[in-house]
């Protein structure tokens, strides 16, 4: 066993609370494709879905691919529930997300559902938020200026690079600044506002009272399910 | 004397405060391209200018046609005056903008500026903000529900639709919600957080601590000039 197998343990224990007629939204990133295959699973066995709603092309894509049936979130009426994995959870169930570089329509996509399950593995756990990176979305446009502003607020970070070398650019066109805390943000609600008033700022990676169900995934083959 | 002439006279007069070897930003909208066309004038005349950046694509074109030295945002050192237009300006020089629909880079390039000069003919002069409406942009996935979630909150308010019918999308690909309010905002820094945390929302048109000088044209042909 090992972070694969604790993260599809999870899914599939998300997979389990999924209901017939629901609209279930999906999250992007390789806990979510778990989900994402579990739920195609499911419905192979009979679960009469209504409508999953994707968070990014490459969701889209394998949701098309495993036939499940895809509609676009501007046309349906609601979203019961969405499932979605996180880079980091608090015992507050304040989360980190972005890893994929998803972050703005996933957040769009769990404010906008009655429930968001969070499925993660035991290493996404943590004490404190932000020992990793924090993915900050950031306008093309004045980029530069918006990053040195964030500097001169004490927020240091690299602009994410594809493998080739060149920026990374979001489903939204605009750039991903991975910032780097020097030690565990205290409040991150506070460090939350302060870097979304920069203008150019579109989004961060914060998640706060989002988190529904939290399922946790472990490496001995073992769910937690946190209500 | 008209409106035109209004915001032609304060056009010029904050060209004057132009200076050899500055970089300018440019705003957009009909103010804006007064200004842009007395500055022209004053570079005819041997203004010598480091460079203008523009916050939008007409602004831009403006700018080429009247060969002024067009420089993009993310390459130049600073900026040192914008001068742009408003929707609506108050005592508190508390602002809203957005008619053109070039807000957020309106914002963006305002706020990286050391000052920013604002140009308006008498009649946006107001007691209160939004006797008007609020320009809102907004993503253009879960549009629908970003909506209904700020009618929730009791923003009500129409997609800008453009002269064909369709929906109006900003350079940066996004919906304009424009918002009326039903009485005008007693706190209005209260309204731009609350619409602000809306996921989805990507700026609102409320422009706060960014005004430095203000330049009033009237309708006679005088000129304030407000520190």
């Amino acid at each position: 066993m090992g972070i694969e197998e604790a993260k599809k343990a999870a899914a599939i224990a998300a997979a389990d609370f999924i209901q017939n007629g629901m609209i279930v939204g999906l999250g992007t990133g390789s806990t979510a494709n778990f989900f994402i295959e579990a739920l195609a699973d499911r419905v192979k066995s009979g679960l009469d879905l209504k409508g999953v709603v994707p968070s990014s092309k490459a969701t889209q894509e394998l949701a098309f691919r495993l036939n499940l049936p895809v509609q676009d979130i501007n046309h349906v009426p609601r979203i019961d529930i969405t499932v979605d994995g996180a880079d980091e959870i608090d015992p507050l169930k304040r989360m980190i997300k972005g890893g994929g570089g998803a972050l703005l329509r996933e957040k769009i996509l769990a404010s906008n559902s009655k429930e968001m399950i969070v499925i993660v593995d035991e290493t996404k756990i943590v004490q404190n938020l932000g020992a990793h990176k924090l993915p900050v979305e950031i306008l093309f446009y004045g980029s530069p200026a918006t990053r040195h502003k964030l500097e001169t607020l004490g927020y240091r970070g690299r602009w994410r690079m594809t493998d080739e070398g060149a920026f990374f650019f979001t489903e939204n066109a605009n750039l991903i600044l991975d910032i780097a805390f020097e030690a565990p943000p205290v409040y991150p609600e506070e460090d939350h506002e302060q870097i979304s008033h920069v203008p150019g700022v579109i989004e961060t990676g914060f998640f706060f009272n989002l988190a529904g169900r939290v399922i946790v995934g472990y490496q001995n083959g073992r769910v937690d399910i946190r209500q």
